[in-house]
């Protein structure tokens, strides 16, 4: 698969954090990174996560590992810390741009829940700020991929879906890809 | 004070809610909105986000209501509802700023969580999808909000903070605001 961007969510508390750590997940699915890696504390998450793409169509993949500091330290490309505390990124994300999708080279983005150790600060070649204020790692990841892809991100097509929605003025379409093809088809386009 | 954009979060489960409903709050206040609106109770949240607001600055409202549905329905302006079976917030997003922030006409962005009425679908006069993918609606608006505003809402100034944070290369740096101002002079900016 391709591998380019990758998310990496460092922290998790069972029970407390579920939902903010699929949201991560989902966020970087949608949004356009290929793979999250979510601590090995985060079954529940990951599981939501890989249903989602099941259903909604991929590819993307979803891995629980334990070694998430040495898997930063190890990374064979750019890395980017998001946190509140970082360069803006509307200062940077150009630069990052030119280390990674621009010159195909592989990303990798952490997201901190509480607490990330200094470690991830000085492994980071980027540590970045989507706003120098408190407010949601979630949030976060999603303006900073948003920037990244410059809205690219958007137009991805989804393959081996089990459904579709298209999109609409008011109420909800979810239909089977076969027939959104062949209504494709019917439309002329 | 400032009304032209607020957020309104329809649902919330007490405990099972509480982060997910700060975050709504949090990313509201930090990419430009000028207040949220919670249901009634999500208390601890609004007390969260008011927290944050006395330290990092404003001006930022918190309202609790127990009236979304009529709320919204009497809004004096451009009504948002934020759902994934939405139109493409790309194909949307000029026709939205036109209606709200370019001709000075209030904006209310609605956010749900799990099962929003038909109501607002049908009170909405644009219903969008930042993906038609299920992910989370703390990115769905925060995507939203750094597209309507074109990015300007990073550059932000903030009234009354006994805090601010100077984004860093490595590390975090927190100062005094009148520190900051002094730093700034000290500079020659």
């Amino acid at each position: 698969m391709n591998d380019k961007v990758v998310v990496l969510r460092y922290g998790h508390r069972p029970g407390r954090d579920d939902r903010m750590t699929t949201h991560v997940g989902l966020t970087a699915r949608a949004l356009g990174a290929d793979r999250v890696i979510l601590p090995d504390n985060a079954g529940q998450s990951a599981e939501t996560i890989r249903d989602i793409t099941d259903r909604f169509g991929g590819p993307f993949a979803v891995e629980l590992r334990d070694d998430q500091r040495a898997f930063t330290r190890n990374w064979e490309g750019t890395v980017v810390h998001l946190t509140m505390y970082g360069e803006r990124v509307q200062d940077v994300e150009a630069d990052v741009r030119a280390d990674s999708v621009e010159s195909d080279t592989p990303l990798l983005v952490v997201v901190g829940g509480e607490k990330v150790p200094f470690d991830f600060y000085e492994e980071a070649d980027y540590n970045v700020g989507v706003t120098n204020q408190p407010h949601s790692e979630v949030a976060g990841l999603a303006v900073f991929l948003d920037r990244l892809f410059e809205g690219t991100e958007l137009e991805r097509e989804w393959e081996d879906a089990d459904r579709r929605v298209i999109p609409q003025e008011t109420g909800k379409r979810v239909v089977d890809p076969d027939e959104a093809d062949a209504e494709r088809v019917g439309d002329g386009k």
